[in-house]
Order: structure tokens, then sequence, then C-alpha cells
């Protein structure tokens, strides 16, 4: 077990009919928020009147910021920083879910910083301040709203980045499971195999084989996910595998389920950023492509001991390819893509997705080559 | 899942050589400390030289306040708070197990405090305030390391009463698996039978029975708690059991494992705290004793269910009665007393602790009268 480091201060405000709180939060940090939503789905929920009624009832002017697209893109930040310096606001409020959170986050770094925000994403200089940030989550899935990172895509680039720092974690998330009783179908999926592939990141590219307490609470929180996934997919107005699986995917990615096992390389999450910056396909299908295919090439390299604790403690599988023929097999079911035609990726395109993955591999450092990306690719296909 | 809210932002610094890290932490809240710790076992493990080294290159002047007891007590309390208002300390810092760092968080409190500080216990008050506190934890058992709560007893009253406030999260919690090595086998026991104490309390008071996520972290580290003890007393010198167990029994109390339940009644520990406020018995050989007693008692009145579950999932059990004999059996395994008789407890007291018991219940408001609590004693004669 190696030596870590675990701060998570985020206050996380979970339950029915909890959004109301946000004015009672928010109004400890300021007066004036820039609200970060989508594409309108909280107006057709309730979300959206809800949160305003909140704030109202609070005294805090809002300004708004809409339309956040999935993998949300650097020109749309930017617009969000220069409406949150022009209107002069001294929080932002994040109301949706991974990618307006990481939008959010993005804009409260920016609001403060004199230079180009880009350069946060390319390591040449740290988020030292942010703006206050409080987030409404509507799609269980990235765990952003418990967590200090953001991913943004530069779009002129093809680089879909990620920034770090203490300074982004939210100081409160309200978690109301009742806001994810109408997910379509795909983002229920999506955000199941996005859970999955947080806790097998670590899992996986650890060389620290004896954490017994991680390894088990990333079985615990795997085995939730999934068995909440298939109750959500057979009845959705099912509130407690909502709530289930809503926490779930928070606790995915909120820094606990990797502990000891001294780093995470996160190369599934590198790959499939490439998928998504190229092509504009949600992550989390892009995920259920990457992963069996990088578990292939990992069987290979480093022998089946992981892949067949993993399978048997969450699939009751029998072997390394049982686990991965399970995980194909499970997100088959529940309808996300595994191979690259499926997503109408051409093969052809394996070249240029691994060149574009080296970007960030070369920036983090992760151990990989372009062949072996290929490679990887190669088994997707 | 019932709703709730959750808060912890205690930072974790886990693994070996991490102690010489307090200064740096240290530091950053004030001048000098108040060095909390026992009878001196940090004397001949390394931990105190450690500490104090530390603590010299950052400056820190230290005022020691030494000689905490297993279930620590009010008056030493009172002498700790004297004295760190005498030498004017900014700053507490535990050094120790579970009882030096309860103490502390009660000295924190009471340094700043005008009234009487039993109050808090008592619940004439709320703290609202406290110093800072930091700790080095050498016991891995009551989770107060990464908690907002402590147990102080009233030795003239006889009353083993608790506080809680955010006040009280240390500000950095040091666990290095290193300074447990040496742990007496009885103590490395008594903590796993608290851990698992912990973890059994949510689970079985929850009147809410459809908390997947919360059920599957219960299990997961309850399965680690008892593989990692196993693993310690074949082998003393297994640093990743050790750590494992380290990091479970702080995972078994920060908040994280009855979320959802809808609220904790701590019965068990109720009844734990009359034993070992009249007797002075270990807390965890308490436990051991009232838990398979307790459970015996809830399965007549609420059935076989939660038993079932949880013996399922960490022993294998097939029956809630083959749950209720795995704890004991495993309990005696490790060296933990399964009935009053053998901690020399006389059956015909069974009133007066239940008598003793009822002083809590009644604080906290708990659904039971004393002839339950007399009902539960008598299955542990």
């Amino acid at each position: 077990m190696q030596n870590f480091t675990f701060y998570n201060p985020v206050k996380i405000i979970f339950g029915k009919g909890t959004i109301a709180r946000l004015g009672a939060e928010a109004s400890k940090a300021g007066k004036h928020a820039l609200l970060v939503y989508g594409g309108g789905s909280i107006k057709n929920n309730g979300v959206y009147m809800t949160v305003m009624i909140a704030l109202e009832a609070a005294g805090i002017a809002v300004t708004e910021h809409s339309g956040v697209k999935p993998n949300p893109v650097l020109s749309h930040v930017r617009e969000g920083v220069k409406k949150a310096k022009e209107a002069g606001c001294d929080m932002v409020i994040a109301a949706g879910g991974g990618s307006v959170i990481d939008e959010a986050k993005a804009i409260a770094a920016g609001a403060g910083y004199e230079g180009d925000l880009w350069d946060f994403f390319l390591g040449k200089d740290g988020i030292k301040s942010a703006l206050p940030l409080f987030t409404v989550l509507t799609i269980p899935a990235t765990g952003s709203e418990m967590n200090s990172g953001c991913v943004i895509t530069n779009e002129e680039t093809k680089q879909k980045f990620s920034a770090m720092s203490s300074a982004l974690f939210p100081k409160a998330s309200i978690l109301d499971p009742e806001a994810t009783m109408t997910l379509p179908t795909a983002q229920v999926a999506y955000g199941a195999v996005d859970g999955l592939a947080h806790l097998i990141e670590g899992y996986f590219s650890t060389t620290d084989k004896d954490v017994a307490i991680t390894d088990e609470l990333v079985h615990a929180v795997a085995r939730s996910i999934i068995t909440s996934t298939d109750r959500i997919l057979t009845d959705p107005k099912d509130y407690n595998a909502r709530a289930s699986m809503m926490w779930s995917a928070t606790m995915a990615l909120n820094g606990m389920q990797s502990l000891g096992y001294g780093g995470t390389s996160f190369v599934n999450h590198v790959i499939e950023h490439s998928l998504s910056a190229i092509y504009d396909i949600a992550h989390g299908a892009g995920l259920a492509i990457v992963m069996p295919a990088w578990f292939k090439y990992d069987l290979a390299k480093n022998g089946p001991a992981r892949l067949e604790k993993f399978g048997a403690a969450v699939f009751g599988a029998k072997t390394a390819e049982g686990t991965i023929a399970a995980f194909e097999e499970w997100f088959g079911k529940i309808g996300a893509p595994t191979r690259l035609s499926q997503a109408n990726i051409p093969a052809e395109d394996i070249p240029r997705i691994a060149e574009n993955a080296m970007g960030l591999i070369k920036l983090w450092e992760i151990a990989y080559y372009q062949p072996e990306i290929e490679e990887i690719l190669e088994k997707a296909k």
C-alpha cells in the first residue's frame, strides 16, 4: 500500500427536495451568481425554476450562461469568463451534468485570471484561486461535483485536456435523485460506463497489488453502479436505484477509490478524450469502446490477476477473459457501443486517433508509445 | 434511501515516514501546541521523538499533557484545558489512539469556553469553536482522527458521554502504519471490534433497507477489517495488512458508512459505554460482549433479513443465526470476550448496567426501555 494524501472538503447535500437549500448555501459566498447550464433540459424537469426561486429568495442576483455542450468547449468557457467579469459575479453555480460543472469550474478559475486560461490545461500555470462554486447535479456520471478537476475541449486544436486544483472543489453540491428521473436511457447508460471507467483506472494501473481496503471499495462501488443501473433501466421511476446510482457515481471519482495505489494513469480516459475530441461522441460511449480493448491489451501485457480479482468480485466471472466478456456483455445490454464501427469511427483513422492521444500522454508523462495506443485501438475495431 | 448531508474536511496524510510532515501542517495554524498523549508507548515506538523533532524544526513551542487513560476522564480533560490556557497554546496536537484524540478534542473545545465543558456532553450547550487540532494516530480503532465527535467519561457521575461539532474535525491527521507495528495483540483485536461495531450500528438500525451503495460500502470495509486483522495476527510485521487496517478503521467512522440510512441509534455503543464507565474495561472488549447479544435481540424483534445480508456478504454465512455465530467465533479467535462473565462482570449487575445506559438513551432519545436493555444483557451472560 503506497503513501497518499486525501483531502475533500465538498459539502454534499443529498436527497429529495434539497435543491431549495441552494440559496442558503450560496448566500454564504456572495450576492451575484453566474448560473451555468446546458441545452435547457433543466427547464423541462423543474430544476431551473427551483434554482431561480431559491436564489431569488436568498437575494442573489443571477447572470445566465446557458448552452454548455457535452464535451464543453473552450470558446464557450471564454464567453462565460467574459460574462462573469462584466457582470461582477462573485460566485459560479452549475446546474446540470459533468460537462456543465466542468465548464463552470473553468469559468470560476478563469474569472480572476489575467493570462490565457488554456495555460491551466497545458500545465503552463497552476490554478491558485477561483470564484466559489456551487453545483446542482442532474446526471450521475463524472464525479465532478465532488472533485477538483475539470475537462475542456479546445475545439481549434482538437485537444480535450484537463486541469486540477484544490481551488476548484465546489463549496457545496446538491444531489437530488428526483432531478435524474427523466434522464434518457442513453445518458443513464453512459453515466454508468463513466463511473465504472473511473473505478478501473486506478485499480488496473496500480503497481501495488496489495491494497485490500481500496480493492474492496472499488468492487463495492462497481457492484452498486451495475445493480442500480439494471434497476433503473427496468423501472425508470425506481427512486432508490436512482439515488444509489447518483451517490455511487459521485463516490467513483471523489478521490477515495484509488488511495494507496500510488497514482493512476487514466490511459482509458486519455484514449477516449481523443475519440470525443475528434468525433464529438458521448464520453461514456467512447469509454465503452476503449475499455474492453484496453483490458485485452492489459491481459496480454500484465497477466490475468487483476482482471480475475475484479471479475470474480463484481461479475462472478471465473477467468480474466470472462471478466472482459462480462464487461462487453453488460455494456451491450445497457446500450453502449463496444466497437469503433458501432460509433461510425473508421478503422483507418486509428493512427490519427493515436497521434491525438499522444498529446495528453506526453503532457502527463504516461508510459505509452503511439504503436501501443494503435494496438489497443485495433482491438476495438 | 434517506436524505443526508455529508461534509468531512479532514486532510489525511497516510503512509510510511509521514509523521515528519506534522511540522509543516501545524505551522499553518499557530506557534504553540499542547501535545496530548497517553501512557508513554509513543516514547517506546519512536513516535514521540519524531513528533518533537518535527515541531521543533517548524519552530513550534510545545507544552506537554500526558497521562491520558483509555476511556479518558473529565478531570484529566480539565487539567489539559487549564494547561492550554495558562501556556497560551494556539493549537492542540494528539499523538496516540482514539482516547488521546478524544481528550484532545475536548480540550480544544474547552480551551476557549467560559462555561463548564461537561455541558457540551450533556447537550446543554453546543461547541461553536475550538483550537485547531492535529492528530498523529497510533491505534486503528475509533475513527476519531477523521470525524467530529469525542467520548469522555465523567468519573464522578459514571457517565461516558459524547459531544460532536464540526469545529472538532482535525485540520490534518497523520496515519503512519509503521507506528502500529508494535501494538499489543489485544489492542489489534479491540480496534478491529470497534471498527466493526461502527459499521454495524447504522447498517442494522436503519429503517430504510434499500440503500445499495451504503450496504456495499459497509460490507467492503467490514471484509477489509476482518482480513487485515487476520493477517496482522498471523504476521505482526505485515505492513500492507497494518496499512489496510489503519485506513479501514478510519473509513468505518468517517461518516460515509451510514449515509442514506436516516440516522443511527448507536445502541450497542451506548450499552458498552456503561460497561466501560462502570468497570473500566476496554471499549473493544465491551463491544464484543454487547454485539452478539444485541444481534440475538434484533433477530427476534426485526427478523433475519439484515443479518442474512450482512453475513452472506462478509462471512459467507447462510443464515441469520450463522451470522451471529460467525461474529462470536471471529471475536473468540482474535481473543475478544463475548460474555460478561469473561470480563468478570457479574450477571447480578445487569439492572445497574441497564440503569446507567438509560442515561444516554434518554439524552439521545433512543427508542429503548430499561427492560429491553436488561433483556439484551441477559443474552450476554
